[in-house]
């Protein structure tokens, strides 16, 4: 067994996640106070998993407040000296340790250049969090394993925080009361991810396929089982995928399908008998009763990102299992990336 | 000898950029003829190849202005029905036919939120130009391979147009005159990519590694070979594969590294000696002596991207004609992508 404190981290997530939906209201508050009005738009800064958390976070935050949302170009910002003019943006800087380089420069630089600044880090201690205007700290303690795991969803519910402190956000506060149990549901259930790691043991190539709201969780996914297992993984939406890399499909390149049972049900539906009329091995995430990966029912779409990226650390783990790999320390990776 | 029509479409290239060049102030003008002051930012809407053109022009025109500019999430507005502000915004949507029914909509939809929007088409009596304040034709001609070659090259000098009409691109026009002849002189060279293809015949997965102004070109070397051949290529950020995706390197996947000798250009070199270590084939795109797809020298970075793009077509065929396979038409894809 292989992988052991990434276990260990991913069972703590419920929770973790518990502790944060307690503050959630708090976290709302404390973007509220340093947003200005009129806000004209919202930008995320992150590498990494962070990045994977921060599209989850475009996504709402675009949807709450009906302001265009997107991803920092931090390279703009350190390589090619851009005169950035920021004022009546909201910036959203997340790094777990709140120690890249890269992303402390850049949040620096745009709240210089007129954005407000909210830093969202595990180490309220850390330059990140001293550069930011305000915080989210997800204190969900240390993250040992390289793969980041509860640091990834902790960071979705702060992302979360910041859409509702923008806007309206599509749960209620029930429902997100409820997020934890559906994550512990997952996580007591680990034997599907385990008997489809079994099926796909041989597979060196494989699409994860999102849209919408759980196209990050998709991103996510491949980005972990890439990390864990060193297999080309590709996150990716259902739209872009006909767009051209359906064609990889017919070589029989696996596709998971990761649907959340939001509007873009149909589309996933669609694209999943694409690539098994091509003849690619389909798995899907979903409510269904027969899906390869169950995930509860009954939680809105932009809750059910929280089980779905559970069930993909879950596979992650899984793949890297059987193949005999270690999971909590894969050659070539360190925790803080010196992106510069 | 496959892709016959996709190398003529390619060889049109150099002519079809040389009129554009004509026309470029043109554009500028039409676009500022629309812009309104102040301008709050630039988002870019488009899927498939345009979106590669799309995130080149998110770059440069952030860097031109300084105003956050990104990419428009489509489902935001086709699926959940996002009551969206976009006053103060360009909003530049880039289709070849102008007849994504996606694209059209979401152009509609932001127009009608605020926006001001420009359409960047190959064809200007489409549904996309009729519904936008300005239009940007290509007028490349048809272009009937599945993989878009002229049409990409065409749009990414649209979008410089673009951002050049919202504040200061990095290069003079004596360089933009030049940049056709530096196009055709990548296509007067076509061995260097047929020599390339024979050392990576086997190859099922590699990357493609960019960083700032030709992360695009990676993006779209990636998709160009994933169409042609069904390789599953991905294109990353010299920063985004040091975090996670390096330790797939270890397994001997290639790595193409393109090098346009701008700022990140130490950046791109050590993750290309990373990836050496590792023990993973590494590929230079550059005007290196010694590069495998050689550039032209003296071009600056902004426009390297241009016969770096091109380099990346010549690859992408290569690569289908060593593995036998017809480029022009990859089973599963049609030139008009009913994405909703």
């Amino acid at each position: 067994m292989t992988g052991e404190r990434m276990r260990a981290e991913m069972g703590e997530q419920p929770g973790a996640l518990g502790r944060l939906v307690d503050r959630f209201e708090d976290q709302v508050t404390a973007v509220r106070a340093v947003a200005r009005e009129p806000l004209m738009g919202v930008v995320f800064l992150a590498r990494g998993s962070s990045d994977n958390a921060a599209v989850y976070g475009r996504y709402l935050a675009e949807f709450a407040s009906g302001r265009p949302a997107g991803l920092a170009a931090p390279s703009l910002h350190t390589l090619y000296d851009t005169k950035a003019h920021y004022a009546g943006f909201l910036v959203v800087a997340i790094s777990q340790s709140g120690a890249t380089p890269e992303i402390v420069t850049v949040c620096r630089r745009l709240r210089n250049a007129g954005a407000r600044t909210v830093a969202i880090v595990n180490d309220s201690d850390s330059p990140l969090a001293h550069s930011a205007d305000a915080v989210l700290a997800l204190d969900v303690g240390p993250e040992l394993a390289v793969p980041a795991t509860k640091t990834v969803t902790g960071e979705m519910l702060a992302v979360a925080a910041v859409a509702a402190a923008v806007g309206s956000v599509p749960f209620t506060s029930e429902q997100l009361a409820a997020m934890p149990a559906a994550v512990e549901w997952v996580l007591a259930d680990p034997d599907p991810a385990t008997e489809l790691a079994s099926r796909w043991v041989d597979a060196e190539r494989l699409f994860v396929v999102g849209r919408g709201l759980l196209y990050a969780v998709a991103l996510e996914a491949a980005l972990k089982i890439k990390e864990t297992t060193g297999v080309l993984a590709e996150g990716i939406s259902a739209a872009d995928l006909r767009h051209g890399p359906i064609g990889v499909t017919g070589g029989g390149v696996p596709l998971l399908v990761l649907d959340g049972g939001g509007p873009g049900h149909d589309d996933l539906q669609a694209v999943a008998d694409l690539a098994r009329e091509r003849g690619a091995p389909v798995a899907l995430c979903s409510d269904a009763k027969d899906a390869d990966l169950p995930l509860p029912e009954g939680v809105p779409e932009a809750l059910a990102a929280f089980p779905a990226t559970v069930r993909a650390q879950q596979l992650a783990l899984a793949l890297a299992d059987v193949r005999g790999l270690e999971a909590d320390a894969p050659a070539g990776l360190t925790k803080v990336t010196p992106t510069k």
